[in-house]
């Protein structure tokens, strides 16, 4: 009797009255949502999820995805949408708790495709280890949005003795990369485009928490952590060198990138460097530390190419140097223009 | 200095630039949301705020904005953003803290009506007493969003005694409400349309955790708290009465509706009951606190058209009443089909 009562109450794709606080809304939410985002306190449907915790501090973070297109290899949107944020809560030494999702999407839309793509979130919320507490959509005309665009936000309890900073990196730090640059942002772009590299390069959309977690053993020593998307590796390490004012320097020879995404890149005119990665961060530690946190990032499955890639040098300038491949220096800065727009 | 390099750097139209995490990008977040969000926690930039608390309940929100036009009587889509998230926190007995704001920009919107947008969030914020402490800004291409769309979501510290939810209604209950319904939706479509109806409604967009943060000293007595937005008073009193299995009846001789909104319904054909409100919520109590629950909100400048508007029967079957002008009783359901779209 549900069964029936509830197909016949989901038309094939998204109209406007599913966003309209109308019988079709919560037919939407509780046949589809709330099929796959199953648990006590999201089932509570108050105007906000009622949380507990006895951490009295708290890391806070929000990011829209905006992907185009919404499926690239390996996965969708969904599971960019929840590592995205939990690798944020996680960069900042914290237990990435719970999680919200709010979506708006395009009239029109395939209903299909949303069960896809919410049944994707709640798996990747499983794999880490993360509630859906609380959630939201809207809808809008056709050609007002672009399928789906999805904001997750969340909460995480940062661990007792972590201090975890861009400002706090210093002099003699190493710098410590979990793995291969740049596949995510390529990937996208050959799914875009339709490029037609015949590669097998994926999405890395991970959890990074997997791995954070293992090292709550180190801090306070961890000094700064920062997850590598938009804008890629550069964009983080010159982030972190202005606010700390330190020169850091990376070795270019010591970077891990696939040859199938050096090629990639090289055909595109891209640089590595800039591109973005949802399942990698750099981990800044002081020199005696650094063998070991390499080797507890190692022992995990997404973090087994991890490298030492370079070091902070002193703190007079916030600029970033690359040493390169024959042995010159170079500055490396953000570049001014287009990059690669709607990659996350 | 500064001044020359910011007015140079800023375009008067978003390009997909500014989101790309370029130095346009950072630009655009140093010179214009920095500019007007402004506290110590955002300043840090990483890619989590970090808070304290000392509660150990709290609550969870989020919501997204798509309200079209962005502008409309009395205020505009910001202050929307901000106090619909404020008050999600408010309905749960909770003091709101902390709020992160993530804005979908279509390329080509106005520079100048993104940063009165952003002057009016934090005007909002700074009214509720809340801290924007995390954000998040994406660019689509022109024809991929409409203008703009902002997500907040927020936190609150749950008072101590608090206990407030839909399931919590009682039978001998009273329901009260804050003041005149309908107000906001009909503004935004008086906006939309140029309806020229010749009339002063508008929006009620307002913080109501300035009135529910003087009833504190009622918990645990307060039931339930709803604010009335998509689906207006009747969406809200249909989910109460299905969580908490009890019947409610509202005489629609109580109802503070004004004279203009109820003109405006007749012309445009519309139910007041089912139109947003942004302001407005719905406050329910047992009989032996009504009066002095009334009279607390009675102080406040959003509250003082505040009205006893109905009341919980017996806990049979989650329906809604309402007693007609001419004595009779109907039942009150969820419309199906088309309600208003994009009023928030």
């Amino acid at each position: 009797m549900n069964k029936i009562t509830r197909e016949a109450s989901l038309s094939p794709k998204i109209d406007i009255t599913h966003g309209a606080g109308t019988q079709n809304s919560r037919d939407l939410i509780n046949n589809l949502f709330l099929k796959y985002f199953n648990n006590k306190i999201l089932a509570e449907l108050d105007d906000s999820a009622e949380l507990k915790t006895s951490a009295n501090r708290l890391a806070f973070t929000t990011d829209s995805y905006v992907v185009s297109p919404v499926k690239f290899p390996n996965t969708n949107i969904g599971r960019l949408a929840v590592c995205g944020t939990v690798n944020d809560l996680a960069m900042k030494g914290s237990k990435p708790k719970y999680i919200s999702v709010a979506a708006i999407l395009e009239e029109g839309l395939d209903i299909k495709l949303l069960e896809e793509i919410v049944k994707t979130m709640a798996q990747a919320a499983k794999e880490a280890g993360v509630q859906i507490v609380t959630g939201d959509t809207k809808v809008v005309e056709k050609g007002q949005a672009d399928k789906i665009f999805i904001n997750t936000s969340g909460i995480g309890e940062i661990y007792d003795k972590a201090k975890v900073s861009s400002r706090n990196i210093k002099t003699g730090d190493v710098i410590i990369v979990n793995g291969n640059l740049a596949e995510h942002g390529v990937a996208v772009l050959n799914a875009r485009h339709n490029l037609g590299i015949k590669s097998d390069i994926k999405s890395d959309a991970n959890p990074l928490n997997l791995i954070t977690d293992k090292l709550k053993k180190f801090h306070p020593h961890i000094h700064c952590m920062r997850d590598l998307t938009r804008g890629g590796l550069l964009a983080s390490l010159v982030e972190i060198s202005e606010a700390s004012k330190c020169e850091i320097e990376i070795d270019q020879n010591l970077l891990p990138i696939s040859s199938q995404v050096k090629s990639a890149c090289e055909i595109l005119g891209l640089d590595a460097l800039s591109i973005a990665n949802e399942g990698k961060f750099i981990c800044v530690v002081p020199q005696n530390f650094a063998k070991k946190v390499l080797a507890e990032i190692k022992k995990h499955k997404y973090g087994k190419n991890a490298k030492i890639i370079g070091k902070v040098l002193n703190k007079k300038q916030g600029k970033v140097f690359l040493k390169t491949e024959i042995g010159t220096r170079r500055i490396l800065k953000l570049s001014e223009g287009e990059n690669l727009p709607r990659i996350c």
